[in-house]
């Protein structure tokens, strides 16, 4: 098996592009990956492009090949093909270029991930954003997904005693990066007062502890690390990239408060990286509820279970703390246009450990790590990154 | 590069599917080819599911995680995702999973293809199927999916004098194999005075051009070729996989009678394969409209542009010809549940390789070939197989 490197990375701002469509957040994206990689675009050899419903969205599907072909890609014939795993869709893109670089069958490969969720009304949006549950055991009878993430909550409120202003820390720190982000969905800071007293979704959570619904792009170029160094003086090489579902349905699950795909697919991946979590300099974790996060901290190891809070309530999740989080934004304040965020978190990762995210720069960052979910963390995708 | 085979097949039979829903199909083809491949379901280390719009056809996204926790893999936290290429779902999803075992990651891959579209209309189920075209310049412009197949058969028609009693001929030909494919959603022989008298869709292609909405599911399961033999005794080498693309829009191509994509991946299909197409014993040529199916006759080497249409005329095409064309019935009367296609040709490939084709069986069939299309031939997959 390559080893594999990202010799390039780019995005376009999150937010509402009234002015964009899906074709152009996803050309933006992947011209200044390819720009930012020292290539031409007649170097890719293929596209795999994450995306969870442009179908519903924009009634567009083929998403593959209306990239290539509007990234000016159709006279060299690049195969492109689209990756979907919900909100997990721009990870398992990034997994399947990675496995397709690894084999060797390919040496330059465009990875993207863009979603343009805000040509519909928003009852619309959370409809097909169930999707990602059961639609037939979960959505039908009645459950809309922040539902089913607030079930996830309470349960944890309920063993732990979390507290609902705890549980709050998460946005403020998560928004306080945003300020940082140029690109970021939402750059201003809120209080825990304002979290928890903004409009309430599905009991405990608010407006404020739910991701928005963003349009945006974000793609990587990848290479053998063998010829990394041709491209760029920074690669980033990919340490590990691992995959791991669950039941889809909250209620076939043992218990609502620890995700055994996230476990899983972490173990697996510190073992491939050879690394442990004290080893992460800077790490994005999928926050398109609080609790998502709560518990993905929790479950990659980096504190104990029913214990994650105090990371928050003792400032080391900031970007100048000790664990580093969400510096991007995260998925609540930058921005989680569904198919884009998981190829957008390496993007971040990757301006990390690379030296180039401004004020929100975390010193030293050498390695990081990526936590990408789709639905309530059934499908849970890891990559551990580090500069070479 | 590993060398990859398919060690197990199975597929649902095709057709309208009223008591089962997209799990079931999925589920049942997934058990047979695991039965078939003399594994246990826990042996599977990754699924890769082709599928084209669950999203629009039944409001199911995540169909990945989805499968995966129907067929019962839930506690084996077995990674899974979908790979979409619109009508190439099934060979996409193929292609990733090709790649998953060649970069030596993966063992033992599950490849599974399902679509479930007899829940809706028949008018939704066309405009969904319309977003395998460019829904901004196509189909918001008035075009079907059809009316563009039909565009590429008046052009043809036009260039090389080719009239619709000589194109009705491959309709002739799929439906009179589906008569010996119990699988089939239609099994029953029909002349080429019914194929053009019967219902116009788009002029020239009435509703027998066509190919049918269908419910269905295929897999296979994938191994390294240096253990394949340890669970069957017939393994099917996947001597080539590869992808390509052309513009999605009928509009921007210089030409509508032949397809880029089509001859790009065939050309690198029969160099990676090492064979050319006079070593093809058997063929799936995808017939989504019986216009694609000629094109892609002469695109893959079969005849020479323009004469495509004289191996049906000469017989060559049935299962006892020298060019055994569609000999599971084809897209037209197998049926076109789009996202499993892909993987069910390959199914009906590894059965003819294997000697179990039964009243179909092509004799001596040892290399097979392939050929999925997305879209108006904007994504071409070819897979070339060989029975080991």
């Amino acid at each position: 098996m390559r080893d594999v490197a990202i010799i390039g990375a780019g995005e376009t701002k999150y937010g509402e592009h009234w002015d964009k469509s899906l074709r152009d957040l996803a050309v933006e994206a992947g011209l200044k990956a390819i720009e930012d990689a020292n290539i031409y675009a007649e170097d890719i050899q293929a596209i795999f492009g994450g995306n969870m419903s442009a179908g519903s969205f924009v009634g567009q599907d083929h998403v593959g090949a209306l990239i290539a072909d509007f990234a000016g890609l159709a006279e060299t014939q690049v195969p492109a093909i689209r990756v979907e795993a919900a909100c997990a869709s721009g990870a398992a893109a990034l997994h399947a270029g990675y496995l397709a670089v690894a084999s060797g069958m390919y040496d330059i490969v465009l990875v993207g991930g863009v979603e343009k969720m805000t040509d519909l009304p928003g009852d619309m949006v959370t409809d097909i954003l169930a999707g990602a549950a059961d639609r037939e055991w979960e959505v039908f009878l009645g459950a809309t997904f922040p539902a089913l993430g607030a079930m996830m909550a309470r349960r944890y409120m309920h063993e732990f005693g979390l507290t609902i202003e705890q549980l709050s820390l998460l946005p403020v720190i998560a928004h306080k990066h945003g300020t940082m982000n140029p690109d970021a969905h939402f750059q201003r800071e809120v209080t825990v007062d304002q979290v928890i007293n903004a409009p309430m979704v599905a009991d405990p959570l608010t407006i404020m502890h739910c991701s928005p619904v963003s349009d945006g792009g974000a793609a990587v170029v990848l290479a053998p690390t063998d010829i990394a160094r041709k491209y760029t003086d920074s690669p980033v090489k990919i340490l590990a990239s691992t995959v791991a579902n669950d039941y889809i349905s909250l209620h076939s699950r043992p218990s609502l408060v620890e995700s055994p795909s996230t476990i899983a697919a972490g173990k697996k991946a510190y073992e491939m990286a050879k690394k442990e979590p004290k080893d992460i300099d800077v790490m994005e974790i999928h926050d398109a509820f609080s609790i998502i996060a709560l518990e993905g901290l929790e479950d990659l190891g980096f504190a104990k279970k029913g214990e994650g809070i105090k990371l928050a309530e003792e400032g080391q999740l900031y970007y100048d703390g000790d664990m580093p989080y969400n510096v991007s934004g995260g998925l609540k304040a930058k921005g989680h246009p569904v198919g884009a965020t998981g190829v957008g978190q390496v993007v971040e990762i990757v301006k990390q450990l690379r030296n180039e995210a401004g004020k929100r720069q975390v010193p030293d960052a050498r390695v990081g790590l990526a936590h990408n979910v789709g639905g309530t963390m059934t499908t849970s995708i890891i990559h551990i990154l580090e500069v070479m």
